[in-house]
C-alpha cells in the first residue's frame, strides 16, 4: 500500500464519527405511542411470545437478518496476530459489505480469547443473539477446531470465511480459468503454497469439485507436505502427498496450476518457467503476491494470472461470496452452510462471469470487461451476485436438507433480494435489476414462506 | 397491557423487517476507491496503527461510541426469567433509545449464560469491541456480583441499569417530591418494598444523597429486612434495620416515603392511611403497581404519587437517565461510572424538571406541564436531558478523576451534543436547541480534546 492510500485510509476511518458503521432504528420512534410500543409497556408482548416459542425470535427481532462477524485478531490478512482491538477495522469493514451487498445486518465482535475452547465458549454464549456466525481472521490450525466445534454446537450457520469464502472464490476462478485454457479439472496438477486456513480449505474444495487429491501438492514454509514429514498436524496430514518432491521449486515442475495463499515473493521466474503450458497462476498473498504480476506476465505470457490486489485484473476477493452465502443461508433458516451450498455458490459465481457484463459495472470500473483471461470473476458489488449466488445457496440448502424454511418461488425471491439493496442505494444500481430477472431459470410460482 | 396495545406491539415488532434496529455504514461506499479504503488494501493502515497503540481504536473505529446492551434474560421486568432469545426485544428497544436520545450506537447482545462467572467471562471476552457495557435484566443477587466483578476487570464503564439507572431516576424524583412537600432528605423515613437489583441499589443511593441509613426500611417477600433475620444474603444484610417492625404494614406507620419496586397490589389502603402527612408514594411495579394509582389518590389526596406506567403522571423510567450516563462517560473516556457521576445525573435530572417546559414537549404529550406534584421529572426524550445530564456526568467524571479525556469547553460540548441528535431527527426537536444554550452555566472557552 502506498503512502497516499495509507493516509487516505486513516482519514476515512477517523473524523468526527470514527469507524464505519452505526446502529439505526428501523421502526418509527416519533411519538409517545411509538415509545410505548417499542419499549415499555408494549415490548412485553413479543417477549412473552418468544419465551413461549423460541423460534419466534425470527418473527419479532432482527435475529434472522443479523450476523456476528467474530474475530480474535490472531491472523489478520497481511498483518498477523494483532489482537482484538486492532482487528476491529477489518470486522467493521465486513459489516459494511454485508449491508451494502446483501442487506444483512452485522455486528463486529472482537474477542480477547486466544485459547480455542475459551473462544468457542464465548461464541456459543452470544449465539442466541444472531442468525449466523461469520468467523474471521483466526489463525490456523486453531481455526479448524473452532469452526468444527461451533458447527456441532450451534443450530445456526457458522462459517469461517478465510477458509470457505476463499475456497469458493478460488474454485470459481479456477473453473473459469480451466474453461478458458481448456484444461480439465480431473487432469490438472495443482500446487498450493500456504497450508493455513485458506490453503487447506481450498485443497479440500478442489478435491470436491473434481481435482484428484493425488494431483494436489501442498507446500508450507518447510517445503512440500509429503508423507515423509513427521511434523504435520492432522489437518495437514490429510493432504500429505506421495509425490517425491521436497521443495516448492520441485513441486512446480509440470504444474498446471499454482495457488499461492502464503507469503510475498516465494516464487522465482524459474518456478514459472517449469510449469506446464498455459499455466494458471493465482498469486494471492496480500499486499505482496508470491510473484509480482509484472514478472509473472513477462515470464509466462501464456498464463492466466490472478492476485488479491484491487489494482490488477482478476482480483480474488471473498467479498464476492460471503455476503451471498449468508443471504441464502439466512433466508432458508439453514442450520449450517454445508459443502453443497459452497459448491453451488462457486458454480453461480463462475457462471455470472461468463455472461455479458452490465454497462454500469464497466463504467464503475472504467474498463471493458469480457469473460477471458483478464476477467475471470464478477466484480465486487455486482448485483447479479446477490440474486444468483444467494438463490443458488438457498436452493442447495433446501436440496441438501438443512433448510428450515422453503423458498417456494425463486422468481419472487430474486425480486425481494433486488428490492432490498435498491432501497439501500449503496454501491448498487437499480438499473441492474433486469439483468437478474432475465437470468431467472426457475419456474415455480408460489410464495416465499414467511415465518 | 390491554389487548389492543399487545396486538399493535406485535405488529410493530414484526413485518417485512422484523426487529427494531439495523446496522448502517457511516462512511461512503459508492466507488471502487471507497471500497479499497474501507476494506482491502486500505483497512490495513488503521489495523497497524491500533496494533501499535490500542487506544487508537477510539480514533479509527466506532469503539468510543459503541455500547453493548447485555442480558441473559433472567429478570425481564414484569415477565421474569425468559432466557436470552426472549429478552431480545427489550435489548433492541434499549439500543433504539440509546440512538434516538443520545446518538450512541448500541449492539444488543443476549447471552445464554446463567452461571454468573460464565456470564462475566463472556462479557470480559467481548469487551474490546465496546466503549461501555450496559448490563440489563439480570436477576438479583447474581447481578451485584456480576457488575462488581466486571467493574474491577474492565477499564470501560460497566453499568447495570436496573440498579443504577433506576436508583438515579428515583432519587431525582424523590428530591423533587421532597422539595414540593417541603420535606428534608435528612429527616424522612423511607420504606422500600423489593430487595432486588433496583431496591437495594436505590437504598444505597438514598443514603448517599442524604437519607440516614437508619431511616430506610427495606422489605422483601418475607417481610422487613431486620437484624433478627437469618436468611439474608450479604447485600441485604447491608440494609438490615434495628427498627422493631416485621411486616410491610408495620413498616408503613409514619413513613414519609414509600418506594415500591416489588410486586403488584402488595399495598392496602390501610397501609397508606398510616403514613405521615403529605406522603410520597412511588408504586413502580410494572405493569401492575403496588397499589393502583386511583386507590392511592383516593386514599391520600395529600400525597405525591408516581408509577412506572406511561399512561399516568410521574412515570419513573430509566430511559431519562441511562443514555446520558453513557454519553457523558463515553465522551470523557471514563474508566467507570462512579457514584459521583450517578449523583450528578440525579441532580441534573431533578433541576431540569424545575424549569419551564419547552412548548414542543407539552405538545408531544398533549398537556401543560409545570413543576409540581404531577410533574416531578422531565419527560422521555426531552433534549435538555442530553445537554444537561451528559454534561453533568462528564464534569463529575473529570472531577472524580476517572476521565481519560477532558472536556475543556462545556459550551462547545453542549452544542456538539445537540447537533448530534438534531441530525438524527428521531424524537428530538431542533427548536429545543436554545433551551439548552441558555441553561449553560459553564464559562470555559477552549475546545473539546479530540482523541
Amino acid at each position: 500500500m502506498n503512502e497516499d492510500v495509507e493516509k487516505k485510509a486513516l482519514e476515512y476511518h477517523s473524523g468526527e464519527k470514527p469507524g464505519k458503521i452505526e446502529v439505526m432504528p428501523t421502526k418509527p420512534l416519533e411519538s409517545v405511542d411509538d415509545l410505548s410500543l417499542a419499549y415499555t409497556p408494549g415490548v412485553a408482548a413479543p417477549v412473552k411470545e418468544i419465551s413461549g416459542e423460541k423460534w419466534k425470535a425470527y418473527r419479532y427481532t432482527n435475529k434472522g437478518n443479523l450476523v456476528a462477524v467474530v474475530s480474535n485478531g490472531s491472523a489478520v490478512l497481511g498483518v498477523g496476530n494483532v489482537g482484538a482491538e486492532a482487528s476491529k477495522p477489518v470486522m467493521e469493514g465486513k459489516a459494511m459489505l454485508f449491508k451494502a451487498f446483501a442487506d444483512i445486518d452485522a455486528f463486529d465482535i472482537e474477542l480477547s480469547d486466544e485459547e480455542p475452547d475459551k473462544f468457542i465458549a464465548t461464541v456459543q454464549s452470544l449465539s442466541p443473539t444472531f442468525g449466523g456466525i461469520n468467523l474471521e481472521d483466526i489463525k490456523a490450525p486453531e481455526c479448524f477446531y473452532i469452526e468444527e466445534k461451533l458447527r456441532r454446537l450451534l443450530d445456526i450457520p457458522v462459517l469461517h470465511d478465510d477458509q470457505h469464502g476463499t475456497a469458493v472464490v478460488i474454485s470459481a476462478a479456477l473453473m473459469n480459468a480451466c474453461k478458458i485454457k481448456e484444461k480439465k479439472l480431473e487432469r490438472i496438477k495443482a500446487v498450493i503454497s500456504g497450508a493455513g486456513a485458506a490453503g487447506l480449505s481450498t485443497a479440500r474444495m478442489l478435491s470436491q469439485i473434481g481435482v484428484p487429491k493425488e494431483n494436489i501438492i501442498m507446500v508450507d514454509s518447510k517445503g512440500v507436505i509429503n508423507k515423509l514429514r513427521k511434523d504435520l498436524n492432522s489437518v495437514k496430514q490429510e493432504f500429505a502427498t506421495d509425490i517425491p518432491a521436497a521443495t516448492l521449486a520441485e513441486a512446480m515442475i509440470n504444474a498446471d496450476v499454482f495457488i499461492g495463499v502464503s507469503k510475498g515473493n516465494v516464487l522465482k521466474e524459474h518456478d514459472l518457467e517449469v510449469m506446464a503450458d498455459n499455466p494458471i497462476i493465482f498469486a494471492l498473498a496480500n499486499p505482496v503476491p508470491e510473484i509480482s504480476y509484472g514478472r509473472a506476465v513477462h515470464t509466462r505470457p501464456d498464463a492466466i494470472i490472478a492476485t488479491g490486489r484491487t489494482d490488477l485484473p482478476n482480483q480474488i476477493n471473498n467479498a464476492i461470496v460471503f455476503p451471498y452465502l449468508f443471504r441464502g443461508a439466512l433466508d432458508t433458516l439453514a442450520t449450517t452452510i454445508n459443502s453443497a451450498m459452497l459448491q453451488a455458490a462457486a458454480n453461480a459465481v463462475a457462471r455470472i462471469a461468463q455472461e455479458p457484463v452490465p454497462e454500469c459495472i464497466e463504467k464503475r470500473y472504467g474498463c471493458r470487461l469480457t469473460f477471458g483471461k483478464d476477467y475471470l470473476l464478477p466484480k465486487m458489488g455486482d448485483i447479479r451476485l446477490l440474486a444468483e449466488v444467494s438463490s443458488a445457496v438457498a436452493q442447495a440448502a433446501m436440496e441438501s436438507g438443512v433448510a428450515r424454511r422453503r423458498i417456494v418461488s425463486f422468481i419472487e425471491y430474486r425480486d425481494t433480494l433486488l428490492a432490498r439493496v435498491e432501497k439501500s442505494s449503496l454501491f448498487c444500481h437499480g438499473s441492474l435489476r433486469h439483468h437478474s430477472k432475465i437470468r431467472n431459470h426457475s419456474g415455480e410460482e408460489s410464495r416465499l414462506h414467511k415465518i
